[in-house]
């Protein structure tokens, strides 16, 4: 069979244990080969191919509702549910998402992007379920990295004690994008070298279950054994939680999957099935590599693998600002870092190998790396932490409670700023600038280059009176070798161009500043180019010298919230008439895509900024 | 001695059990009299009385850090440090905070007033003393409902792999406010009911720790007992995670807890130490308050307890909007409440005692509780999920991850919004409309009156479109006997005065618009009076009615990103001229006090409004 015909997984229902392994490696090979052309989630979605084939055979979607975890990892669902000849567009504007999609599919009941909500949201569906007395399963998969993050964990305190059934699927690679973090990972650890002895328990409750006769000898051993497995082996965080649980099997292991997920399915009361699965299974590449190089892949060639680039010139934002923190960390020895399980995302390997002391991956605890943040500047410590924008939003009350309310000098690195394109809406990084802005005591930066970026960096560790926020885009910029040692004037902003007798003024920040700064040269405008590094505060004395002119504020964040809407306040507020356009993401969701191609959709590509300079020339 | 006359807890290292335990009952007796009379937090200081006593027995502040989770509990730390005189100004404007303070002294090393922060926060502070070659403890006390909170599980599973000694108190006594929610509670009264056990393995272990010889013994065995008590009865979620965990103690016996205290103290790891204690202790109607009553009390008589008020003609926000919430859910059985440990805060006991099947505590886990009110919305439930302003902080991602980017149908109830008054900075619920403005697909509301409000939340329910927020204050409404059957429309706000003479308009929303009213009417003022009662969307009908007249918008909330900065921005990119003047609380934090006396501080009572409106009439 065709991988692009499957319409729906009614079929895999009469396969033999054989015929689905068979099946899984013809998936696994259509994901890899498609993936590679395309770009995607690689590793997480070769490890899950057997356990979502699994999954299919024992449940009846759509009835039966699934949430995957994050949902990166729903490609093999995907495709057992239809989606298979939509893959060549996978992720590209109106292609399908790279995230389970409601209005993609009826097997779809459940979208995320942010990590560890499905338990939650399942425990929701399975209420509403039993309010209506309606009888279907939810089942919520979860890798073990999300399971450590704390609304994991709220969601799993609050199921061990609620009566709705919910089974949890613990998709256990000993990864989260790298590696774990943390005690419960070594609890993991420990209950896969007891491996054995479980196998040999589940393979008997799984036994005595098939005949009639067996459950019932089961069900009378059972209070004994409840009574014994407290204290022995079966004790986790699971169960101490008042949670059931199976495993760990073999998530590679077709008939084990499908006897255990059987076992749970017939379960009266919720349950945790601990799967044990191979990140990358089936391309050795991925399954050896240990820094998460084949977790989000660009396109690739499949026999000679991922083959790092070597840029001269140019290098990522995170690159540039992991150099120079780490040039710093190499002058101060009171600078310490922090990731939430980005080190090589947010390209820190380098200072955790030259500073392992001095460097801390907290794991997905987004709430934890900003209060531990705070523990270290309370302590005289300087944390940079550096985290995704659209992640930081964990951390807001964090950010807001601990970091600002109390003052504490740091940096803040928010890596991934603005439109990030394919992963869509819930990754792109542009609420912070919005949620930030109200925040009192605050310096929000963005810089344009690496030398103002270093100079801001500077800034924040010798002024050392504030929480500063550095916010910057998954772009590449241009490489120099010296290091800033100087400071910047907190609150300036610089003139690219300007000339007083232009008319219009244009302000923006970061990566926008050398495209506009293009447009302005190539079509020779009598325009002025304002860069406005500093967000927060804003430039009074600047943005007193351009009122004259007419204004357009061109950003690729929320309108709302952003430095238009604040520069409009503060002209308002000033009582000072101005004409001021402000461009920037509307008041909806941006959907995935190439980024140039979601900027034209927006409004927001450079044809409309030079659009919009043409109307106000002529209005 | 006098409590008051106490300078530092010096004085203490000196004194025997007895005398100890005598100097507990006059500090009890202190906090009993002073804070009857002031108001404050009562049951969890009474509760932790010989605990801290003990500790700082046993530990040397200020060298040594403690830091208090949420710090409503931190009365008797702040007495044993010298300010028990101040005590008659507790939480009045310009006195002492009702939470540690870091500029209040060096005894208070951290701020908190949201709960689970303190474990994180030590681990920053533990890492940063190692680092720096230090030697001082560190010590977080976490009362056992923030122990079952996302972040102290993030922080707690960190420190299971952490080298950096912190030692953490689990401040056990049963209870959030009202009760606890989950398996981690389950867990715990378990612990106690095999408290024997543990007592007389915590005294032989304290008891061999006394001597050399003893130590050494203890050494030798304890190899051969760890082993052995990984699978017997010291199995906890802690032990689980990797922690050293001894207890659980007697919370009121100085001796115990000095003697555990001093284990904990000599560990060179981190250990969780377990301790029982009594909510209330020491004054009878508070140990069996069951509802939260004596949690933060107002004045009261304490002879006579607190006798609750019947308010006929008045009635709480939270009542009102529980009320109609109720009479809803009579009708559609599809409507679910969910709280966050704030059952009796948000007045919702009679829907909880007679809708149990429909009503949902979750404990303090507001990010669990957003999704899973998304997961009951997904599955065609119609969640109410009633969170205080501040705390909605903790679940931002949350709402925009997963009900407001999904476009979940739900209600929000944003209660205690506005400033709180005596709570302070951590608890001023002025945060909520500039992070929710910025979020697609929010409807955001401020009723004025009771029959507003039952409008709004019929319109929420029955236009079944869009998740729809409703903030109300703390503060009393007038009561209407009447239930409201009506919508309104979205987006609408109305005129209370309007004159087409009138050359000045006030805009505001919520409670303000009763006072504004009133301060128009006796001063007889040619000022219209709009009711903003939709934040978002705005009314652009009546934006562009008034945009003749000069504007003031009036708030009691932050300025940026406020109601007058999103209609500055409006007439901005209508490219409409207007004199607008925003009033709202500036770029800072608010500190605590009777609300009168901050709104006088931020230049925003209603006499600065009437001062606004003559310069507007001169002007």
């Amino acid at each position: 069979m065709k991988i692009e015909e499957i319409e729906n997984s009614k079929f895999l229902k009469s396969m033999t244990t054989e015929e689905l392994s068979d099946l899984s490696q013809d998936i696994r090979s259509f994901i890899m080969n498609s993936v590679a052309k395309t770009g995607g989630h690689f590793s997480s979605n070769l490890g899950i191919v057997e356990l979502t084939v699994a999954l299919h055979y024992v449940f009846d979607f759509p009835k039966d509702k699934i949430a995957f975890d994050v949902g990166h990892q729903s490609y093999v669902h995907k495709i057992l549910s239809g989606r298979a000849k939509d893959f060549p567009d996978l992720r590209k504007f109106g292609g399908i998402s790279g995230f389970q999609k409601r209005k993609e599919s009826a097997y779809d009941c459940w979208e995320a992007g942010h990590s560890s909500t499905a338990i939650s949201g399942s425990i929701g569906m399975a209420t509403a379920r039993d309010l209506n007395k309606e009888d279907y399963q939810v089942i919520a998969v979860v890798g073990d990295a999300a399971m450590m993050s704390g609304e994991s964990f709220e969601a799993l305190n609050y199921l061990g004690t609620c009566k709705h059934k919910v089974i949890v699927i613990l998709n256990d690679n000993n990864m989260s994008i790298t590696k774990n973090v943390g005690g419960l990972s070594n609890m993991l650890s420990e209950i896969r070298v007891s491996e054995k002895y479980k196998n040999a328990r589940n393979n008997y409750v799984t036994f005595m279950k098939k005949s009639k006769t067996g459950e019932r000898v089961y069900e009378v051993t059972k209070k004994m054994k409840d009574a014994v497995k407290d204290h022995i082996l079966d004790e986790s965080v699971f169960t101490k939680l008042g949670l059931d649980y199976l495993g760990p099997i073999d998530g590679h292991n077709i008939e084990e999957l499908i006897s255990t997920l059987n076992t749970a399915k017939d379960y009266d009361h919720s349950v945790i099935v601990h799967v044990e699965t191979i990140k990358g299974k089936g391309y050795e590449k991925a399954e050896n590599d240990k820094i998460g190089l084949y977790h989000g892949v660009k396109p690739f060639n499949l026999e000679k693998g991922i083959v790092p680039v070597i840029h001269n010139k140019h290098q990522s934002w995170s690159e540039a600002i992991a150099n120079h923190v780490e040039y710093l960390m190499g002058k101060h020895d009171d600078i310490c870092v922090i990731t939430p399980a980005m080190i090589t995302g947010s390209a820190l390997n380098k200072i955790f190998k030259h500073y392992p002391d001095r460097s801390f991956d907290v794991g997905i605890a987004e709430e934890h790396a900003m209060t531990f943040a705070a523990g270290l500047a309370i302590s005289h410590k300087f944390p940079f932490l550096s985290i995704y924008s659209s992640f930081s939003q964990r951390a807001y009350d964090q950010l807001n409670h601990d970091i600002a309310r109390m003052n504490l000098p740091c940096l803040i690195g928010i890596d991934r700023a603005g439109l990030v394109g394919e992963d869509g809406p819930t990754h792109h990084g542009v609420f912070d600038i919005s949620y930030m802005m109200p925040i009192p005591n605050l310096i929000i930066m963005a810089p344009h280059n690496q030398k103002e970026a270093e100079l801001m960096i500077n800034t924040a560790y010798y002024h050392h009176d504030h929480p500063y926020i550095i916010r910057y885009s998954k772009n590449m910029i241009h490489k120099h070798s010296e290091h800033q040692d100087d400071v910047i004037e907190v609150g300036t902003w610089k003139e690219k161009y300007f000339d007083e007798n232009n008319k219009i003024s244009v302000v923006t920040y970061g990566d926008h500043l050398k495209e506009v700064a293009k447009l302005i040269r190539e079509n020779d405008l009598p325009v002025n180019l304002i860069n406005a590094r500093f967000l927060k505060p804003m430039d009074e004395k600047m943005l007193m010298k351009i009122a004259q002119t007419k204004i357009i504020v061109y950003e690729t964040d929320m309108l709302m919230g952003g430095l238009g809407e604040a520069m409009s306040f503060f002209y308002t507020q000033h009582n000072y008439p101005i004409e001021l356009h402000a461009m920037g993401i509307g008041d909806h969701y941006v959907t995935h895509g190439d980024v140039r191609q979601l900027l034209k959709v927006e409004g927001l590509s450079i044809d409309d900024l030079l659009k919009k300079i043409k109307e106000c020339q002529n209005g």
